[in-house]
């Protein structure tokens, strides 16, 4: 088995670095969207070379998780949340770090609101749904999470039920841990001056962006300190070590995509994944291929 | 709305060249797998130039395809069929012409011997349902075509059903392309000398390919010349201009991934792809970005 050495980091690990600190959080005070945390190089002129030394490790560790699910119904998975106000990038960090991995291994799943058939459900039931199966690294383009964010500062969902559902996160993704996946969850942590900038982007003339446009968004954006709030108690409630939360500085793209494709490897290194033995004699298959 | 120059080729298309003949085939004489027809660079030393010209189109018609299909559910699809015999490179496409895109754009449906619940159905059935929605590129890594080859060469249906299932896959496609889909299917052409030398390496002493390796591989192998009829078969008989069949020469690997995604690119080139307009007032939402 090949060992992987990670590109060396300023410190051990970027994980430990960006990973969400227990107890009461206030995103705005305690995360800077314009951090560069551990970033190896000099910044953006040196994003190019920093994501070509990670992508063969996320490739080839991705390469062996999946392996393991080919033949093992109780091989390892991944699961990684990517949440985020409008604009932060969950897209981008789709298109750029996930991209670097194999799409058969690959398993991209965005919630939209939920549909009627959705509704007459459980919160949690579509997300079950989309689990990721044996060796496959699963990745939420927003996840269930919504309905304590969205739900909450729009009053869909009372007082109570927010409540409630924060606890059934937590069982759930205790649940999913403890069945072989990692659950690693990434808040795209922007700037409102910053997203106020992208939605500019999205009109500019090209007209290449404006599907990416819907004037509801900056209703949205008028309630930024009530998603801060409810970001803060997400973070808070549901933060145990079994599915931790990372808090992803995301003004700069290059460093977003950077820091999640590095946490996502940091994570796979840790599975101790190796290539599966062979299932059959492998001196006697040589000679039958020689021979065939 | 930009246009595209798809990158020069030494005749006009290379769809147009690799498009199967209507008629009786014969893929062994007809066909050479070591071909690399209409090539623009010199061999292997240039495939790496060659994919990063495709690269930046593919993604620009796909993200035009996918924005169509934000809003609109009568949007195009496109459907790419995968079929050749074991290391032909079917993951190999995926993995080198299919990752040229946003995963969020693109789904890779990997067909395997049927389950219980799907032999309860006729062999249509799990097809329909790995459909592509709007706006996205769906990839089938082997297709309902395996129920006209294995069943064809093991007997597992009989030569009346297999008949059948031509006309009924025909229909299917018909359907399908009206209903807005595009089909493209490649048949990778691998010769039976190559396939020896690939199944080697999934066995050379690394262990990083052992998981690829299937004994039972072999026994199909001693079958070769039956599938390259049960192939030339499926090639004559389902092979309408709804969905067109294109031969890939498959034995050079970097030949292989650059044909499948310059057809895919001379394809979604075809489809006129612009970014959808604004479905809002852009100069009133400008202003209201400025202002929030």
């Amino acid at each position: 088995m090949r060992t992987h050495r990670l590109p060396p980091l300023r410190s051990a690990s970027l994980s430990a670095a960006l990973r969400c600190p227990q107890g009461v959080v206030d995103v705005v005070r305690d995360f800077d969207p314009r951090a560069t945390t551990l970033f190896p190089g000099r910044g953006q002129e040196d994003a190019r070379a920093q994501a070509d030394l990670v992508r063969p490790i996320l490739d080839d560790l991705q390469g062996r998780l999946r392996a393991q699910g080919v033949d093992d119904p109780h091989a390892q998975r991944v699961l990684l949340v990517l949440q985020g106000m409008d604009t932060s990038g969950k897209g981008g960090v789709v298109r750029h770090a996930i991209a670097m991995m194999d799409p058969e291994g690959v398993r991209v799943h965005a919630f939209k609101a939920p549909t009627p058939v959705e509704r007459e459900h459980d919160f949690l039931w579509r997300v079950r749904r989309a689990l990721p199966e044996p060796g496959i690294i699963g990745v939420f383009d927003r996840s269930h999470y919504e309905d304590v964010l969205v739900q909450r500062v729009e009053h869909m969902a009372s007082p109570d039920e927010i409540e409630r559902r924060y606890g059934a996160i937590n069982d759930f993704e205790r649940e999913v841990a403890a069945s072989g996946t990692r659950v690693v969850k990434c808040f795209l942590n922007i700037s409102r001056a910053e997203q106020k900038r992208r939605l500019a982007q999205r009109l500019d003339p090209s007209g290449a962006k404006y599907w990416k446009y819907d004037p509801g968004d900056l209703d949205v954006r008028a309630k930024w300190d009530e998603y801060m709030a409810a970001y803060g108690l997400a973070l808070q409630r549901c933060n145990q070590d079994e599915a931790p939360w990372f808090v992803i500085p995301s003004d700069h793209r290059w460093y977003r995509n950077w820091a999640v494709a590095r946490v996502l490897a940091e994570t796979l290194s840790s599975m101790n994944l190796t290539w599966p033995p062979a299932r059959f004699d492998v001196a006697r298959e040589r000679e039958r291929v020689a021979n065939s």
